[in-house]
């Protein structure tokens, strides 16, 4: 094995392709992973654009394979993928299990950690989850994300009765929608694009205008467009005493009214990274096929071409392939 | 009986004493009641600074007895409060049972009805609320703010191990955190003023400033400032995963950063007009006596006294009597 590898490495806000980056050492209670294939993120494009402040190499959302475990070495060659929080176990956050929201966490490629855009990754064995025989690389590789799109289903009841819109058909709200078909519920998308429609109608998801949107009428609306005007449009669509999901963070500082918030009694929840089982139940099922996102494939070589790509419009998704 | 009577009007954002206003007329299914006494609310001095645009009799916190209901003379010499929401009953909210939110809805004293700053006023049968003879009209005429205060407990579960902070101690604080202190949670008030923590140390509530709070602590944050720092302080206070309740409107928009509250997945509620039942039970109970907030009672020929007198820093509740 050589002593260094590839990777995209950010700093300044410039991705630069680096060939001597050394391959990380396992801790304790951790495992050096191969990266069997990687994707893009739109926070991977806000971080180049400077909204994290970090140095170092990029990704979060991957399928890999255990390369040594030396502290748990029967997960040696499982195909994995993991969660990309890193706790600490100890602060008052991890003490009553809200590990992902541990003060002193890290997160993979994101905050303080070395990503999944390189040959090799370290993780912790406690974040690892083995992927099934039948779920493919390309299916796996989504886990993260379609976790992402579950998360708010542990805080939000979703009756099957309710009608719910989600608005934004992107990367992440294709995955919403289709994980909300699922409830019964009276679901529908806000979509702009032929290529967004066609995604949803697989799963028989009625897909509208902005302009089309009912005013006052959804009991909930999953905000995934990353936009603010995004917001102001789930304002608009929720009904009294209903609730807006926020998947998506805003750049900066939003002006917002919270006058009606109050006299209409909405609820808003904020929701970021969700249950990696129930994603993967979802994939080893084939209930959720997110290889109909993938937009193109690139080696890890190619990886300064694949988040060009990634950030052109309506485009879904761009993987790397660091074993290409 | 006179066929005219004394209120307080408010037009184009001036309040003033008229007598030549005519006694109103019951309608289908409605009373005419006599106010006994009626409360100054925060939401009638923004009105006054034309935060509402509103024409007519203000006010909207009462008790009153029924002088005639013709629909259901049972009511006739009973002593009521009211409920300020008049609902079509037919609109789509209402047939789901969302009549506080009725589209086509009246709100005593603030949109679209006189309010209860006179001698007489109607109001639907069905708005009525009896009061238990041991409750005193000084009681009573809070039971529209403590119902107010009790309705997030109808959508937030509060947990007896629950870590909890109300931010404000004005009028709507006091209750806000009265009431939460039966939950038995660790419950905190911020408070600014000695009066403020005397009538919260009535209630063995522990005041801090807001210096002392500790960041990041709290499962849930009841915000009843009315001021966006306020909800400045919520945010911080409030844990990841946790909830922030808006009991307060803010005149305007604010300025706001979502991403912290999607990265923490936080909750925010909002909420305005609560259960009279449950308000009431607890007045009968005397587990909340609101008759410590009273500052002052004025007659309401001297209404525009009472309400220069609430407009007052660190004043709680002023009483205007149009029986004195």
């Amino acid at each position: 094995m050589n002593k260094t590898m590839l990777g995209l490495w950010l700093e300044d806000g410039q991705v630069r392709l680096r060939d001597d980056l050394p391959i990380p050492e396992p801790g304790p209670g951790e495992a050096l992973l191969r990266v069997r294939l990687a994707g893009v993120c739109a926070t991977d494009l806000e971080m180049i654009r400077g909204y994290y402040p970090f140095t170092g190499i990029m990704g979060h959302e991957f399928v890999g394979e255990v390369v040594r475990a030396p502290d748990a070495p029967e997960w040696e060659g499982r195909r994995v993928v993991g969660e990309i929080n890193i706790s600490c176990g100890t602060c008052r956050y991890c003490r009553r299990g809200l590990h992902k929201h541990c003060e002193n966490r890290t997160v993979l490629g994101i905050w303080k950690r070395n990503g999944v855009f390189a040959e090799y990754v370290t993780l912790p064995i406690a974040n690892l989850h083995a992927v099934p025989e039948s779920v493919p690389d390309e299916a796996a590789v989504f886990t993260e994300p379609l976790a992402a799109a579950m998360e708010y289903l542990e805080r939000v009841h979703i009756r099957p009765s309710d009608r719910v819109l989600v608005v934004g058909a992107g990367r992440l709200g294709q995955l919403v929608a289709w994980v909300l078909s699922f409830t019964g519920a009276d679901l529908q998308a806000v979509a702009r694009h032929p290529r967004q429609r066609e995604l949803l109608a697989a799963y028989h998801i009625p897909t509208l205008s902005e302009d089309e949107v009912e005013p006052g009428a959804y009991d909930v609306v999953v905000e995934a467009t990353g936009n603010p005007s995004g917001l102001a449009l789930a304002r608009r669509a929720v009904r009294p005493q209903g609730t807006i999901v926020l998947k998506s963070t805003y750049a900066g500082e939003v002006t917002f009214n919270f006058s009606p918030v109050v006299v209409d009694e909405i609820t808003l929840v904020g929701s970021r990274c969700g249950p990696f089982p129930a994603a993967l139940r979802h994939l080893e099922a084939a209930r959720i096929q997110p290889q109909r996102l993938i937009d193109a494939r690139y080696p890890l070589r190619a990886g300064l071409d694949a988040l060009r790509h990634a950030a052109q419009p309506g485009v879904f998704k761009v993987l790397i392939d660091p074993t290409a």
